[in-house]
């Protein structure tokens, strides 16, 4: 147990800000195990909501046992916008700009490569090396296949990321493609998504977000800031479940001209006619390639629908606080170790989630989770303290960290 | 009701046929409604198995709800390859194989592209007119990215289909990739897998089976037959779901030079290191790219156990006897009014299907669904009659087609 500090560092103020929390009683919709583990890993894999089990239920003894392949023609095909509408609205995307199919990786090879193919002639791509690997993977692939130069920025400010000055900078008459993560799946900065893509619209580029790491948790304005494409999973902090399927974004005026290269049955004009020739069908549909997967488009609908309930703004209000609640925490009592906040302090420019970084990192996990606090290692030295708001209690923040200070002191 | 008429012609020859039937006791391991649907559409979208419901229930509630981020490294990275291997060893292929992951347009989209990298300095694609939309559009996408031209072999026979003589004489020194669906979706004739490799190999050029139409329903001998990929569907008789995921088959041999284009962190040596620079895992792992849909793995697992318990071999039986049985009906009762066999009539050279052509095809199928016998249309004039051998029974083929009868002779 800790001794008693100031307000934040007892138990006590902990509970109080759980007692003040307009969202708590949302953690009741969530499964969890009765082992009291301390989760701080809900921005890697959010829990399940308890609908999930319904909605598999659901669809699985009536859309698929009763109605069978009728289905398809009584909903299913509608699903992925559907639920991409709702997906758009939490990235301020008017409908008919998401679409939801495939996992991440897919979803971005997609727009990369339907990005390149509207830029010939251009040969650089810009990222930066801190970008998710499966994000930097995909770049590396299409670049090699290409012939394309991949720009690696690399910040001044690793702990903030890329700014719209630096991109501004390494961009020109060669970028076809700009393309970062919107929050650092690391250090949890915020870049600024509608200057970076000024920046790149200036020099005549095209941008993709991947938004993994924000959807459900920081308010993102993807029309408002001249989006290009997006895409992002949701089994973050939309707790769609373990590998649910992502989302892709596609701007309105760019749908007409912006060609993904798998064309596949479900992106076409009539599917079920199954003409010969591709021809794609407009709109965001044409994103979409194969058969859609009902079951997990079913069991991302609860979590969503918990998002969308508990509202965006209380959302990231909360986020701000869990994070900001983690960083005193480990100013108080982790900063004496050796232990540093890798994150930005500035909660505006912060997401859900804290990077604590100290060089064995790696172990310090492994001992969390040997008392039952998870939380994710990141290489090389980074502890990553993931709260997602709808789930995560300040009590669970203080329990955890109380953990790690306790193994850091030992 | 019909007249009674030669043995087969009255439903007490069905309910003979059914009592004899080894696989019968199966049918209760499947949900049904209790609407008494005749399904003749079970090669469309299998039946849900019971056995589902609780894997998904487990999956959510342990594996996702109590487990967490642990499950990654408690055996779901396991998963895509262990199904695989199941999977594989429906296909006469050996474990290591195989890999569940993506929708069959992605898998498909892969392996051509894995294999057009292979055969560099070679111009031509040879498929089939008729083969699934989805492949054709996907080797269109894959010809105008690269200016290769595809080569539609037509076949003499259309109910049997490319024979291995026709390949033979169309393939070259200019063709990299021959590509065919093993059992046709519309007129189910088996291809002649064994010898149509040959003959692509002969030439040089490398082979893709699309075997979504033949896993779980008729025998298939990869290894043996030197196939290089394959692809298929796990929703039709493997009974995964709609949209469930798909496999690739990967001979061993060539794990090592083939390599997909969507490089992915899940396909990458030591994925969570998040490493720079993307490097291959050894095998056939590197055909994956993103997170593994492990809610919907969870529910193809069950579907694979019927048919691994009922056995291969008494399914394909089955399925010669149901597919018999219902030609036998149509040229009985069908035939007077116009309707023909477009299938073939040997039952080794089919699969689990029959095709019934008549003009007004797309209008009885609107009629059959109105009185609960649910059959697919396929264009331009055929009822797909799908009889899924572990959901089927003889007297549901009875009824269904007793059905089609009446509004033949009405």
């Amino acid at each position: 147990m800790s001794d008693p500090g100031k307000p934040s560092d007892s138990r006590a103020a902990a509970a109080a800000l759980d007692a003040a929390d307009p969202l708590a009683p949302l953690r009741e919709e969530f499964l969890t195990g009765d082992d009291g583990v301390v989760y701080m890993d809900g921005n890697s894999l959010g829990r399940p909501p308890r609908a999930v089990l319904d909605a598999l239920r659901e669809v699985v003894a009536i859309g698929w046992g009763e109605r069978l392949i009728r289905s398809w023609t009584e909903g299913w095909m509608d699903v992925p916008l559907a639920l991409g509408d709702r997906i758009g609205a939490l990235l301020g995307a008017a409908p008919g700009q998401v679409a939801v199919a495939d996992s991440t990786t897919v979803c971005f090879y997609k727009a990369v490569a339907a990005a390149l193919d509207a830029r010939p002639g251009r040969s650089e791509i810009v990222t930066d090396a801190g970008n998710f690997p499966t994000d930097r993977y995909v770049l590396e692939s299409l670049a090699t296949q290409r012939g394309l130069r991949l720009r690696w920025l690399e910040p001044d400010d690793p702990t903030h990321g890329p700014s719209a000055e630096e991109v501004a900078a390494l961009v020109g008459e060669q970028t076809a493609l700009v393309t970062f993560t919107h929050v650092d799946y690391r250090s949890a900065a915020i870049l600024e998504l509608e200057a970076i893509t000024r920046a790149a619209h200036d020099a005549g580029a095209l941008t993709i977000w991947d938004l993994s790491h924000s959807v459900g948790a920081v308010e993102v304005a993807l029309d408002a800031a001249g989006a290009d494409l997006a895409v992002g999973c949701t089994y973050k902090y939309l707790c769609g479940g373990p590998g649910s399927p992502a989302f892709v974004y596609v701007r309105s005026e760019l749908q007409e001209s912006l060609r993904q290269p798998v064309w596949g049955w479900l992106g076409r004009r009539d599917p079920f006619l199954m003409g010969p020739g591709f021809e794609p069908v407009e709109g965001i549909r044409a994103f979409l390639s194969g058969t859609p997967p009902i079951l997990a488009l079913h069991a991302l609908e609860p979590g969503l629908a918990l998002v969308e309930r508990a509202g965006l703004g209380r959302i990231r209000a909360k986020g701000i606080a869990l994070t900001d609640f983690a960083i005193e925490l480990a100013d108080l009592w982790l900063a004496e170790h050796g232990m540093t906040v890798a994150s930005p302090r500035d909660g505006r420019r912060r997401g859900a989630h804290v990077a604590l970084a100290r060089a064995d990192a790696v172990e310090l996990c492994r001992r969390l989770a040997e008392r039952g606090v998870l939380a994710d290692y990141r290489a090389p030295d980074v502890v990553r303290v993931g709260l997602s708001p709808l789930s995560t209690s300040f009590a669970e923040v203080w329990d955890g960290l109380d953990v790690l200070r306790e193994l850091l002191a030992a």
